[in-house]
């Protein structure tokens, strides 16, 4: 693992993202065994708590008061977690984090009614910041990342999509949430008006960044990096930014035989696909950093700043 | 359809279940049509509304309060529906409410994610009510219920259960929303704590009546009666009261032929089983109606245990 250290990544939020680890596993410990266990076995697996750590540093940038921010930030955190669980159903993924996923472990029935249980968790602890519009925000996003997974599945199989659209999809699938830890740290943190709206912007471009980045790992990592099979997206159906930019054609309608997986992993590598896809990651992080540079200037606007730097550089 | 007539059956109630109807409706239709067209087609299809009802004769009881306690109805009834359309995904059945299930039409992936949608919108109708405890008690009744359901799912196909064990299953899949409907009306029309320990265990008491019944109906009903097909308990590997009141003993730990469904079918219907499940679930409603008359005399006590008893009596 050559992951930066979360405290250096996370600035003034080290602390407390490690109490939100701590009380997560506290409260997963606390569960019934028969949704826990899966739980905690893909908690400990790890995860870079970027969706916690921008509820944090959103926060922080106004008024700080952990009392009400810590358990929304473990609400973002699990979320997040129960949408991978109902994912790994829905995909057919082997594997998760180098583990094999809940659906592959235990089963499809057991693994949709832990994704339930673990999405109401999630409301609950929103619930417990005391604010309902906390609970309004999580909810909405949730909704949105719903509409926009139904839109995707009905254009799997569809590589002849284009870049405009992969964009949308992309802001669907992971924008949405990172949006909603902003406006829930921007909320709890009591920021004006102005301060909302750049750190919209910058959770924007900062989900775009790193699911290109993630898009362009998907080709050019290796299966012991990052924990699942390379060339999982196009496995799935789905075209992403370096297959797009390396203008490899494919026939709509079907799944590739994983022959034709391979074939295609090779061609988007020999093109200069990954490199170009990179490249716009990196534009879009500038942009996320010049959003932060209005809010102001402190710890948390530089580990803000920082993160857009890092999920355009990490190798896994 | 015999089916009782809304306006009779909720008492002082009725015009504002229609207001949750209409509302609801609303609602669904402002919904991307990619996840709202499934719900609205479950929707139509009926309901006998019950979990509202309760919501807002538990706070008739009070202090009632339109504002706070018509969101808090919306979301119980669309947290039961979510529900209903991730069973149908884990349990394969056919048809619900006489039309092919969310799930037997569209897919398993996108029911899981309908399904999660309409969970996601429950939660945030609960949290329109201003009161964070409100999304607090939904959100903890759906965890116990995962739970549970994750508990039968490990039992199924094991005919060999017996009475406490039968109750305890119905208690946490039927009784617990009921429940949570009483708190929540309860918490909004803001009852003392002697009233809401009675409509708590009303709401338990009202929860095994209805699923005991229930679970007769799917002996002693027909298929256009109640709109899926008959036996479908044992189909899915469950031995329900009036199956362990007659005496049939099964092999456990395999799923039944069709031909050994009709078999036991018609040796449950010719014992005296259903009968005797049925008196147990009229001695339990006594019980409920009993818990009711603590709280008070009025129209709202008075639609409560009206409610109780037509649970037992009910044809569909």
């Amino acid at each position: 693992m050559t992951e930066a250290e979360p405290r250096e990544l996370f600035g003034p939020a080290a602390e407390d993202i490690r109490k939100v680890e701590t009380q997560l596993r506290q409260e997963i410990q606390d569960d019934p065994p028969e949704v826990a266990r899966a739980m905690a076995d893909l908690f400990v697996a790890g995860g870079k708590r970027i969706r916690p750590a921008l509820v944090l540093l959103a926060a922080m940038c106004g008024t700080y008061d952990a009392v009400r921010v810590l358990p929304a930030a473990m609400a973002v955190e699990l979320t997040h977690a129960a949408t991978l669980v109902h994912d790994d159903v829905i995909d057919r993924s082997p594997t998760r984090r180098g583990r094999p996923t809940v659906a592959a472990k235990l089963g499809d029935e057991p693994a949709i009614v832990i994704g339930d249980y673990y999405f109401a968790k999630s409301y609950e602890l929103a619930a417990r910041t005391g604010v309902p519009e906390v609970v309004h925000i999580l909810a909405r996003a949730v909704m949105k990342i719903c509409a926009g997974e139904v839109r995707q599945q009905s254009i799997r199989y569809r590589y002849s999509t284009d870049i405009p659209e992969y964009m949308d999809r992309i802001e669907a699938k992971t924008g949405t949430l990172l949006v909603a830890c902003c406006e829930i740290g921007g909320l709890l943190g009591r920021l004006n008006d102005a301060q909302r709206v750049a750190l919209r912007e910058y959770a924007v471009a900062l989900g775009c960044a790193f699911q290109i980045a993630d898009d362009v790992l998907d080709y050019t990592s290796t299966e012991e990096e990052v924990g699942k099979p390379i060339g999982q997206d196009i496995r799935e159906g789905f075209a992403t930014l370096p297959l797009l930019l390396a203008g490899v054609k494919l026939d709509d309608h079907r799944r590739l035989e994983e022959d034709e997986v391979r074939h295609v992993v090779d061609a988007v590598l020999a093109s200069d696909g990954p490199r170009r896809a990179l490249e716009q990651a990196r534009g879009i992080a500038a942009g996320a950093r010049a959003q932060v540079s209005t809010i102001g200037e402190s710890d948390a606007t530089a580990a803000l700043a920082a993160l857009a730097d890092y999920v355009v550089s990490r190798k896994l």
